[in-house]
């Protein structure tokens, strides 16, 4: 039975249109994933979308801020045992392992598409999903540094950027294969860039 | 008149169809140009670039071998003045000037977002378009290393990524400005890790 209260119907419509959007990512490439077929998994008239979205990227893109609510990842931390190589090794070796999963990948290489043709959905993205991250790593550099384990002069968003750049560009551009030896020879050149 | 000769002909329909292609890049966003545009522009039938071409993806990639044949740039090198970062420098300086100016940003863009969802657009944009200019970059800093102005046990590949990745990768998701200052943080930081 439909909700007798309109904004109530409205937000379980839009619920039902973002869980379709993220099923269909596990099904279907994203290029052949339609405003028609999220319509027709999620049980709404087309027009409906059209009327919420712009385009199927915006649709992507709240998906993607659902899942991140979801996980409670808008708060994200990073691991801090006192040993930044070893944390970092940690985390970039699970990045890896979610790159590498198809699962993950595909829908994160839609969203990173977008972002390369779209800039005000990249402005939103940075804002929204990957600025809490960011702060998370600049947070974390910032404590090595206070401990004399990274140069007082170091740029903290530069730093980022090396750690974390090399790996993203390598997936996204397909330019060869990432692996945990890839990661630690990575981190092992960065981070003696960054000492004191 | 049309050549009689029928691989002529073909040629020059190839030929017509890459060059409009490369046109209407500097005209119109990579996600609204068509076939059909492409076909109208070339002075082609649409079923001509269909018999060659898998896809809009396809006939980009090769407008960007024929751009790259033109260029000379198949064989391309780093200057070399015995000085690994003023040659850096100015390197990449001039990658950010492209990076910046929409005219070739906006093709490149395009290419790789489309290598970023194809498989084997990727595989054949790395051998015939990225491994000339991965070598010259190898090369250039091999000539450091033995020199003595390099580690030893540095791996080159890891080099190259940290040199170029997070300059590309702050480039295709528009994560935060390119400048001079950005390049010059970026080398000072990622050579201090690379030095003997």
């Amino acid at each position: 039975m439909p909700s007798p209260d309109p904004a109530r119907r409205n937000e379980n419509a839009r619920r039902a249109v973002l869980d379709a959007t993220l099923d269909l990512l596990q099904e279907v490439p994203y290029p052949r994933i339609t405003i028609e077929g999220i319509a027709s998994r999620a049980g709404v008239g087309k027009q409906t979308i059209y009327r919420w979205w712009a385009s199927k990227a915006a649709v992507l893109f709240d998906a993607f801020l659902l899942l991140s609510a979801r996980d409670g990842s808008d708060t994200p931390q990073l691991p801090d045992t006192g040993d930044l190589q070893a944390d970092l090794t940690l985390v970039l070796r699970a990045t890896v392992v979610e790159l590498n999963d198809p699962r993950l990948s595909d829908p994160m290489r839609a969203l990173a598409t977008e972002l390369a043709q779209d800039e005000s959905l990249a402005e939103a993205y940075h804002r929204q999903l990957d600025a809490p991250l960011r702060e998370a790593k600049r947070q974390r550099l910032r404590e090595a540094q206070e401990a004399g384990q990274l140069a007082d002069d170091l740029d903290l968003d530069v730093a980022i950027d090396i750690i974390w750049g090399p790996i993203l560009n390598r997936w996204l551009q397909r330019s060869g294969p990432l692996s945990d030896e890839y990661v630690d020879a990575l981190l092992r050149t960065a981070l003696r860039g960054m000492r004191p």
